[in-house]
């Protein structure tokens, strides 16, 4: 299979690739022809086969991909079946919203607590999960190990937040701070979702089309 | 200035720019080397120069950038001085939260309209701006002229709820349903964030490091 020498480029297509797979395996699709799938996903018919080539003999001259085996195939190289422990601090807006509307576990995630220091929103249920106080999370770390932390705080809070998360034991994080955890801890895993620089992105796009 | 030749690598590293000599405007910072800018930012120092120099001399040999210059060129670029009016489709949990949480202003945008076709959403206040009902779109477009929209719909109403969209002249678009909307519309701007993908990405990037 050959795994450890996929691109990154392809990686970075490999989500996109799944969640589309896996829309057309609800719909009862069985096959998908490599021009029919270029054309959903706005790339070449010849770059779809390069990349799809990577995850072994799924596509047959004039026959097209079987649609399962493809999308699962490519779930086992995401992870989706081996669930990570993860828990959420900062449980406001963004949070929240990410607590109730993400399923976690589709995409090889156990969501099993949330944090914030807010009073009034520890002790409250989202989702069903309890939000638990900050001042518990050594405890419930130590209890729980999680690996994976989201992280939805304000700028200012982020450093002290992550290295009391990094003391715990948590090394992966996808972080929705504006805050650049990589150039302050070594050795950890981080996705961003930087969404002010999503939208000034937006901003320049549709000022100079 | 040349612009029309900034290469699509660069743009793509210009909100982070931004977002950062913002930062250190408001730290009440003066200027700053391309090497303190490059270490910050986890890039070249030569890498840096190469950027900036797109945007005119505000580096001198020894002196480093002139901060508050920087940002504004950079800003303007972006096109942050100018606004434009921008709607959001679906006040769910992440509606919500980015119409409360986002400083459109500071980003180029105006936010002037919410929509939703949920009853017991329609007419509430979200931070200051008041839920229309989506049957109303099309007169609140024809008075107030939105170039941008927020879609944070499900995937099954964004095929109709974009073309509506589009159909009363809106071009632009801050995307969070899992659709895609270039495949299906042409001549639109879109900016994706699509965060099942981004999941599926740490996933990957997690389990693989």
């Amino acid at each position: 299979m050959g795994r450890e020498i996929i691109s990154r480029s392809v990686i970075k297509r490999l989500p996109r690739y799944y969640s589309y797979l896996e829309e057309l395996s609800q719909e009862g699709k069985v096959r998908i022809s490599s021009k029919e799938l270029a054309d959903k996903m706005k790339l070449t018919a010849s770059q779809i086969r390069q990349d799809l080539n990577n995850f072994g003999g799924f596509g047959h001259q004039g026959y097209g991909y079987n649609i399962s085996d493809l999308r699962q195939e490519i779930g086992a190289i995401l992870g989706v079946d081996e669930k990570l422990k993860a828990i959420l601090v900062g449980v406001g807006n963004i949070g929240t919203a990410l607590a109730t509307q993400i399923n976690f576990q589709k995409r090889g995630f156990d969501l099993i607590g949330l944090f914030d220091v807010d009073e009034d929103i520890v002790g409250k249920e989202v989702n069903g999960i309890k939000v638990t106080h900050m001042d518990d999370l050594s405890s419930f770390c130590e209890q729980n190990k999680p690996v994976t932390a989201v992280l939805c705080i304000p700028k200012a809070a982020a450093y002290d937040v992550a290295k009391k998360l990094i003391d715990n034991g948590v090394t992966s994080f996808w972080n929705f701070s504006h805050f650049d955890l990589n150039v302050n801890f070594d050795g950890i895993v981080v996705e961003n979702v930087h969404l002010g620089d999503s939208l000034l992105t937006l901003s320049y796009m549709t000022k100079n089309r």
